[in-house]
């Protein structure tokens, strides 16, 4: 068995450090094939970091703010917790890594440090999209705003390599997002993509998927844009926040409305369960020459470990590799 | 006290011609200022109209189906429900019309029939979007795919317009849907648009708004493209018929869970009505020279007169005057 060494971001994120160390050791604990590298203020780290022999700290002593032009704190912050962390993906003394911060600064960084892999124009986010159905595979969720057909073809092929390989899903069906599913339907960038992605023969694409589809999940992988990308899941998670908000609030209004509640929290925890973003790992960066984890910014241990175990799964099945033949 | 005659397709929708009929008769009881012509089959009308003095038909004997190429089904089908409705528009028989039918075709025969106002490139669906805080009006959602910035900024216009006119929200505040709130986030085409709405002195512009704060209803108006709008609309309105069959699905599985959905009914109903589009009366098909209102194509009869109920509001505020003296 070879060890796999991941290199997480200790302080990037709403709950860092605490929460990142937390995540790491419980990784540890359950993973025993990896070893991690955390990166950032060795003193905040090491008091709040239990010890233990697969955890070690690279010193970093920047951290990159979320309110930061992405490339040029990437350019600038060379000792920055994030830039330290890809510098030892590029360097091949981790094989991937794990941030909770800045989103615009990891995909600058995939970018500038880690680098793209050969043939590959744009990097997509990917986010496993849990739905009625199943859970589904989208991107890009905002790595590249300004797409063209191309990408979206690259962003189609890599997004059903990780579909298969990560989420285990058998000849994945690849759909683009679009305004109908009819033929005649789509923008001229999705049309174009379209004729390209059909023509792919590596690829089950299964035509177009509207928003109502989405949300059965009537697609293994959702191909889009960053733009659209972005305000999908953003709007889906708005409206899981803002329902979960307005009930708590109206019930607390009524005694029998209480009552009510504390008889259905079992199926409320349940199908809050269902579509928690912490159970899904992660946000891979694919087209980048490394395994780049995305965890949601607000992540509490349980998401860091999700996240890990994806940067874990992405590197042990080759999944660079696989892209890279592809492409 | 002058009339206000609205032409209704009583074919057009799923419910056609039961519920449009029904729905025509509850909208003349409620408003005395009406006067309605359903334009359809006469025998098929009649069998399920109740006499109204105020209400009359006009025969049309061809229907325009949901899977007909929508510009090619208006042209050809000349005595379809739809058209002839849209004909009387456009002779000024009518100040304006309602229907539940094709989307594509309602556009296709707004543009074509009805015709667009001088000045007006494309015209925009809007939809008064219930949200957390407050129902905001966003536009367009499905009428123009493809957006020059100018588009974007007539949008700007015409939804602050109907949001002051028919939504009384005085001063609204108007935002552009993009991928984040910085300056830096858009597309060329939504950047390009954000200089031109901030330029214009009569808007009340406050920059971009991004999916989560769809949700809590931070803007009176949201313009966006109709490809991202179409998008958007479908997955909200996805994601509350989803989440109401999962609730339903596994509240059945479980007594408890009955007796707590039985004591927090009065809670569930009253956060369901909130975001009930039947009691937000339709889409406007915005820069048009007539009031088009599309009503759901699942509308039953309260929807049909909330559509009825926004045509005379329309027509009543001149709102076509008003956007054209603006435009």
């Amino acid at each position: 068995m070879s060890t796999i060494t991941i290199a997480v971001d200790a302080m990037g994120g709403d709950n860092a450090p605490n929460e990142i160390c937390a995540g790491a050791v419980s990784a540890c604990k359950e993973f025993d094939d990896i070893e991690i590298v955390l990166t950032g203020d060795t003193e905040k780290i090491k008091s709040c970091l239990e010890n233990h022999p697969r955890i070690h700290i690279e010193h970093a002593d920047e951290i990159i703010d979320p309110d930061e032009h992405p490339a040029n704190a990437i350019r600038r912050k060379k000792n920055s917790s994030l830039r330290v962390a890809m510098e030892m993906v590029r360097r091949g003394d981790a094989q991937g890594c794990v941030s909770a911060g800045s989103t615009g600064a990891i995909v600058a960084g995939g970018v500038l440090v880690v680098g793209r892999l050969p043939g590959i124009d744009r990097p997509a986010f990917g986010v496993p999209m849990p739905s009625i159905e199943k859970v589904s595979f989208m991107l890009d969720v905002g790595a590249t705003v300004r797409c063209k057909p191309e990408n979206l073809l690259q962003f189609a092929t890599m997004g059903s390599i990780y579909s298969h390989k990560i989420m285990n899903v058998a000849n994945p069906e690849v759909k683009l997002l679009s305004n109908g599913t009819e033929d005649i339907k789509g923008d001229d960038t999705v049309l174009a993509a379209r004729e390209l992605i059909e023509h792919k023969d590596s690829l089950n694409f299964c035509g177009y998927i509207e928003g109502n589809d989405v949300v059965w999940g009537r697609a293994d992988v959702i191909v889009c844009d960053g733009f659209n990308g972005n305000i999908a899941l953003k709007l889906g998670e708005g409206i899981m926040q803002g329902l979960k908000s307005l009930l708590v609030d109206e019930v607390s209004k009524s005694f029998m409305a209480k009552a009510g509640m504390l008889l259905m929290s079992p199926v409320v925890k349940r199908l809050w369960a269902r579509f928690n973003y912490e159970k899904y790992g992660g946000s891979p960066l694919l087209g980048v020459n490394g395994a780049v984890i995305k965890a949601h910014g607000r992540s509490k241990s349980p998401a860091i470990v999700s996240a890990i175990s994806a940067a874990r799964k992405f590197i042990g099945e080759n999944a660079i590799e696989l892209i890279s033949r592809e492409i």
